[in-house]
């Protein structure tokens, strides 16, 4: 059998890499400082399994099989235990990972990987001083990870390459899709993104050319569409008769002529944000976001089942 | 009866329109320079509408009474007789457009809109010197129309506010999801996101920190899932306890940071270029774009199907 897997802190991201690692087979071990919190986990994952079951995600495993994998251990000690992969995932503080991963690196199994869930530290920022710093990085998901496949594999300078291929391993073998850095760099590759047409869209508002809800259509119904089955390089690929060459070439000057508009920063918080807020609430209460985001989940949990439907039936 | 839609040229975009009207409910009128590419737009029809019909995505029509619908022009005049509304879509051309158009209003029934699908022009610079300029305004589809529902509607200063809710209402009635801007903005909405979000995407494989691929990943498997149901602003106003406005102020400050570091262009058919090319080539040879391009018209028509289902099911 495995080595079990330990998960470090069971918010929201914890406790969905634990269902990720116990549906791809691994035992799983579960730390909280909070003790409800580390059992808030297994109620949540006591809760989406048949759900993940009625759609398909769950392979040949029963929910209670599955369920049977996860518990909570009594101490990090005892979570480290003999598992060969640790994912923290304690709150976004310099200072608490700092602590975090001393303790960890001075507990875990000598050939044990330690990541952290970080979405905005840098691994060398936590790890530099520990001895056993050539096996920690950032394996960083997007909420929630057991819906949504991609993660980040960020290493330190000091990563050993190693751990690195090891991860990205284990990842996959977990039905992740890991997107594996060759070095560190703020805000990692998916939040670059997402910044980077985040801004445009804000300038957008601001500038009164268009409303939230065009922003949001324009993705919605529009360019996430491809963007969901090929990425941004495979549509520009299949845009242009010779290639992502020929796209380049026929269409860069369109791009060239935007970018000098696209060098103004917009204030979030600024007066466009009276803007969006009134237009947001009046779309959706306040008192209906949690609600909102059960929906998500529901349709982002369709969704996975639909997409591996239409890669085995069409073709990845 | 409602009027007659009048589709001028008859390529990938103009094809597209006509299937979306059409089984819509409308007549059709087909009309193209060169004949036969009116003619083939027919048999893309024939071809497309039996999938279509299997997806469930032609409500009660039959294929055939879908493409009873359709008939060509043999002239441009013949094609506008009685249309309320031209979509044109022939080449992205400033001279073909101003000739194109100056025929349009010469020959359209007075009350009839006129639209072009240009992804790149503004609407002023090819309608500002005719006497209908009131009836001119652009209606940018995402391609291929009939599968991807949003569409730009963009007026130049001097298009009539009723034309302009006009040609909204009727792309709703057609399926559509218009977007309608307050003025004309080069590159509209949709490709201003696109180019953002390309721009970085570029920059982190020419800095060498990701590959195409892994970009792909990022947003394929990552970040699209998310837009594709929600939308940018709905995803981060989902993203924070307190809503939008939560968001942007615990988490401004992150891509506050990585703005500067996006200020820089590179090149797209510069030496980064080989890079892509090398990678788009080895995973997906040059002769297999065309049977790759059906396979993402496939997958896209699978989505839209399903989409509309966990609309219906889950909710919207």
């Amino acid at each position: 059998m495995a080595d079990p897997v330990a998960c470090i802190g069971a918010g929201l991201v914890g406790r969905a890499w634990a269902l990720v690692f116990a549906t791809a087979g691994r035992r799983v071990r579960i730390f909280d400082e909070r003790r409800e919190t580390a059992e808030a986990a297994l109620a949540f994952a006591a809760e989406m399994l048949p759900a993940l079951a009625d759609e398909d995600l769950l392979g040949k495993a029963a929910p209670a099989e599955v369920l049977g994998r996860l518990e909570v251990a009594g101490s990090l000690e005892a979570a480290l235990e003999g598992a060969d992969h640790v994912q923290e995932s304690t709150p976004e503080d310099l200072q608490v990972k700092r602590a975090v991963f001393a303790r960890l690196d001075a507990a875990a199994a000598p050939g044990a990987t330690l990541a952290s869930s970080t979405s905005a530290l840098l691994p060398s920022s936590f790890t530099e001083d520990l001895p056993g710093r050539a096996r920690c990085l950032v394996v960083h998901p997007i909420n929630p990870p057991y819906l949504i496949r991609a993660a980040e594999v960020v290493p330190a300078p000091w990563t050993d390459a190693a751990v690195i291929e090891r991860t990205a391993r284990l990842l996959r073998a977990s039905g992740m899709a890991p997107i594996v850095m060759t070095r560190e760099l703020d805000g990692f590759v998916m939040n670059r993104m997402q910044g980077a047409l985040l801004e445009e869209a804000f300038r957008l508002v601001a500038d009164g050319y268009a409303t939230i809800e065009d922003v949001d259509v324009g993705i919605r119904e529009g360019l996430a569409l491809r963007w969901s089955i090929m990425g941004p390089f495979e549509t520009i690929d299949l845009n242009a008769p010779g290639g992502v060459r020929d796209y380049a070439i026929r269409y860069q000057r369109i791009y060239e002529r935007l970018f000098p508009s696209m060098q103004r920063r917009v204030d979030w918080t600024g007066p466009v944000m009276d803007t969006i807020e009134a237009d947001r609430r009046l779309r959706l209460p306040e008192a209906e976001l949690p609600a909102r985001a059960k929906w998500r989940d529901l349709r982002l949990m369709a969704f996975a089942a639909f997409k591996r439907r239409a890669a085995r039936d069409i073709g990845e």
